[in-house]
């Protein structure tokens, strides 16, 4: 590892809706056989929402990592959301979550950060940048994401796969003594792949109130087995060069948490860049994918586990929509 | 100007919708008396897309941008979309943007950033950290509004007000012999005026198969009067502290490119802020309020009427939706 930046993830919070949907119980509804989803997915539960608002969620998840951070709000310069799904179009998510935390008016900015499941691995580059830089000294990222009304019933695969949940982290710059350090970092879109994951609607393309907008529009739809494929062209050629210019190896990772894509994904992906199972963090079979939440809850549920400890050198990294590959290494 | 990052919007350029709707005509489709727009809102005309989608619009903004920066399409490692509406909700529409170039895949990544009117405001600072940093050598930012469908005819002020068009930058690092240069940046959010300006729809909390959204929650609303009040009132301290930290006063600036918000907004935000008429640009009664594409289509735009000039020292503010206020200095 080189290119450190003394940036630090100084806290980390999540949040989980009390509502456990479990596969019993969605496979009736999906109309799938018993053991068709666990086989397809990999999940086995997932959290849904009840009357929680994104942004309700996200600023939950935010007070505890204030909190892991011993942090107190009124030092918070900075909140970028970086959810895949606003809580409305206008204005950011990030001004809600200000809002629902009673942050003081004024003291910090707020913005949202848009790449569909690796939203959190860009916002948590950018937060580096602007430590690194000193612009900012207390930067808070909070990924929420509620898929109630955005999976279509008719693609149990898809409706089965993701989780609502939230999670944040506090970034500070690194004090004396601490070995904290975000590294490389690298992102890549191949747009070829646009529509392989994609929600058509939300936007000017497909908007609500146009009448050719369909329900089906306003839900997600996947080809899976397409963007494996294209995940499995493209992210081995991304990984070698990643670990080229960061000056790493392998080996160096003490611990890897991926995107939480889907059981056959992670497997695949794992075979295919030569990674080590045991150093790697899967939560998917109880929390599902849960899109831009699914690194930094993996990253705050493998702390409470006492898996991920400081100082170890950890690698993040997934594809999202886009289809974009990303990849950043830090020392915890 | 102290804090200056050796970093250059080395190109500009614009897309602009054929169809030109006047008054006299959009008037009478809104039930307004004849004079009545101009009054209230100071556009005269305003253009409006026809089949063009977001994306459409964006990438020839990015292709007039780049033959403005004498730069080659494969140059570019990061396209930043920095619109108030997407494409669609997922993938992020940068990413529609690198396919629509026809941008070499893998070569660039592609994410969204929002901030509603100030989304480009954000990217561009974003974008000189990323190369201030090295990281970079080439970002394209494209802002690109589109609002057929978005407002609401029963609110003539806001359905006149906005226009569509798109804008893009490309941002290099600043080569020997160049004055070019970033300098201070702030944001600050006000999130008691978040429902002031709004659109309910397009997220969670008002989903488009949410039998509980209404037409109007997709259409933008905005109390016009509560805001250009809170602006009042936060806009001054803002800019005073934005100053000082810039260690500049106002007379530094040559040129002055506001958010086209309003011709009320700007007239009593430049009484507010003691800024010289004369330095300032105004498009919008032409070019209505752009959006987040406000900003950077005043930039092309001053620039193509010899007015902004290399080595002019700028400055960009304005308000957006949150409320979120923002100013980034500048060496042109």
């Amino acid at each position: 590892m080189k290119h450190l930046a003394r940036v630090r993830i100084a806290g980390l919070g999540t949040y989980l809706p009390d509502a456990i949907v479990r596969n019993v119980e969605l496979g009736k509804k999906l109309g799938v056989p018993d053991g068709w989803i666990e086989k397809v997915t990999g999940v086995v539960e997932r959290r849904r929402a009840g009357g929680e608002t994104t942004a309700q969620m996200a600023a939950a998840a935010v007070r505890n990592a204030l909190d892991d951070a011993e942090a107190e709000l009124d030092e918070v310069e900075l909140i970028i959301g970086a959810s895949a799904a606003p809580q409305q179009l206008i204005p950011c998510s990030a001004a809600f979550v200000q809002r629902e935390l009673m942050a003081p008016a004024g003291k910090s900015a707020c913005f949202d950060v848009g790449a569909t499941c690796l939203s959190f691995l860009v916002a948590l580059h950018l937060a580096s940048l602007y430590i690194h830089s000193g612009k900012y000294r207390c930067v808070v990222i909070a990924s929420s994401e509620l898929t109630s009304f955005a999976l279509n019933p008719s693609h149990p695969e898809s409706a089965a796969l993701f989780g609502d949940a939230a999670a944040a982290a506090v970034l500070k710059p690194t004090r004396k003594g601490e070995s904290s350090a975000v590294g490389h970092y690298a992102l890549s879109t191949f747009s070829s792949g646009a529509h392989l994951t994609e929600l058509r609607g939300g936007g000017t393309f497909r908007h609500p109130n146009d009448p050719c907008t369909t329900p089906e529009d306003n839900t997600f739809s996947m080809d899976g087995p397409a963007v494996l494929r294209m995940a499995l062209e493209t992210m081995p050629g991304f990984f070698k060069a990643f670990l080229e210019q960061a000056g790493s190896v392998r080996e160096d990772y003490d611990f890897i948490i991926p995107h939480q894509a889907s059981r056959r994904g992670l497997e695949v992906m794992r075979r295919a860049l030569g990674l080590n199972r045991d150093r790697m963090f899967i939560n998917l079979e109880r929390r599902g994918n849960c899109i831009a939440a699914s690194i930094p809850l993996a990253l705050a549920e493998s702390r409470s586990a006492g898996l991920l400890q400081r100082g170890q050198r950890v690698l993040l990294l997934g594809t999202g929509a886009g289809l974009t590959l990303g990849a950043l290494e830090l020392i915890f």
